[in-house]
């Protein structure tokens, strides 16, 4: 039996693997633009959703190669995020993931440009998978809708814009809550459905991933303003007079919030049985993480 | 025999009733991001590349109601990009069509996101068309690959990217053309294969669109210049110290490098002999206007 940081760290090395030797193709002539989206892509980060992807997919037994892609997909969609997110007009930061944000280093114009253009080729990618034969046409279709769904006016960038409208305003929970379904749940609902998809699971049983997706998303983001509250290097949020579920109930109720969405989570994944052991222990171990 | 006014507005028209009838579904909760993606796409605008694209399906004699939704989907992508184009870090004009650029009437950050969504529509618009029926999935794979290719890094935003390199920088004929052939014609091309595409035309064939549709943007992009080099109320070029044919080689020689890449387009349509008659009467009247 694997622990988590050992299963973690394989889902993790696959997706470096596939995104060292893919990134590699996005240049541009003059190149500073390939070189901006290749510069975002490469920052150390967790790879939450292509970890989950991963992890998903695997409880069908599908090859990792022919998710991959969508993995990769997925991860462009947050990393245009955050380059957006970072930007002055925006939440202003100067760095993300311990190196300069991406507006820092290239100007707020080719920051803009290459979180545009990392967007629009998350869905070239999907296209380029059929071609490449590890999906067919039907599973893309089915991927390009949700993507676009879930990343969209009705899913992250919605939570964008709620969470700007409420800087420096009272909110309230059940706000906060709409918020990060929004903003953070609905990919990691993504990353789930586009592993099934991959795998070809059908609808009905993909909502049981959602569900459970849908809750690890919100307890990871009461987890993660929980730790951020208790990192006195990290302040973004209150610089930024953000509302988070720290700054309405404290700490310890903050926990209790994160603790009842992780049991939720969990208990979605009972459908899956035994075969839903893996996904059960990634998301275990990203619910009770310390940093 | 149509002239070109009655059959441009025939086309128009056809158009601008479905994105009323389509616009009004993109709605948020709170709604000021859904009505700022309709204040742009409903401003004033030529729509030449939802034009163009019914133009050429016609050709195929394809029911519009199957290609309308490629023709949105395109003008969402122009949309945004325009959108993105007028913030404050790119070319920081105030006004757009006529009336208060997004980021003037909205806020830099929901023109941003306003931007985004448009962008992220316009892929879900092309899954929808399959669930409608309007198209196979095989061609909505295509459609997907046609749009996130000529729209991106080495398309429409390349181009962009290579417009902000060159501001207050001299630049050869051979990087205007470059430039324009990305920022410009990419998207005109992109209209044009759409069209063909949903028309079920096979690849070979397309590519006679395609020559037809690059040389009429480049061709398009010249007398932009021209017009607006005539026209005293419109600087905005000048004033972000842009090159351009004009500030190149002078109004004159301008014109007559429109003139050849406007016989070279008309030449490409005489592969479709006289089913072409209407999509050369627009291609005509779109080189020889007046503003």
């Amino acid at each position: 039996m694997y622990n988590f940081k050992e299963k973690y760290q394989f889902y993790l090395n696959t997706f470096e693997k596939y995104l060292a030797e893919n990134a590699k193709m996005l240049t541009t002539t003059p190149n500073v633009l390939g070189e901006s989206m290749q510069y975002s892509l490469f920052s150390e980060g967790k790879r939450i959703r292509p970890v989950l992807l991963l992890a998903v997919a695997e409880v069908f037994g599908i090859d990792f190669s022919d998710v991959l892609p969508f993995a990769l997909a997925i991860e462009m969609i947050h990393t245009y995020s955050l380059i957006h997110d970072d930007l002055p007009a925006m939440d202003n930061d100067d760095f993300r993931r311990g190196k300069p944000s991406s507006h820092k280093k290239f100007g707020e114009a080719n920051a803009l440009l290459a979180g545009d253009a990392l967007l629009t080729h998350a869905f070239a990618l999907l296209a380029e998978a059929v071609a490449d034969g590890d999906i067919s046409a039907q599973q893309c279709v089915r991927a390009v809708k949700e993507l676009s769904t879930l990343s969209g006016m009705k899913g992250m960038i919605g939570g964008q814009y709620i969470d700007l409208k409420y800087e420096n305003t009272p909110a309230t929970l059940s706000v906060l809550v709409e918020m990060d379904t929004l903003k953070t749940a609905a990919l990691i609902e993504c990353a789930c459905a586009l592993g099934l998809i991959a795998a070809g699971v059908e609808d009905d049983e993909i909502s049981y991933a959602r569900d459970f997706a849908r809750e690890l998303g919100i307890a990871f983001q009461i987890t993660d303003d929980v730790l951020e509250a208790e990192d006195e290097n990290d302040s973004s949020d209150v610089k930024n007079g953000k509302v988070t579920y720290v700054s309405l109930f404290g700490v310890e109720k903050a926990r209790e919030l994160a603790a009842i969405h992780t049991r939720n989570s969990l208990a979605a994944l009972n459908h899956f049985g035994d075969a839903a052991a893996e996904i059960r222990l990634i998301a275990e171990g990203l619910l009770y993480r310390k940093n």
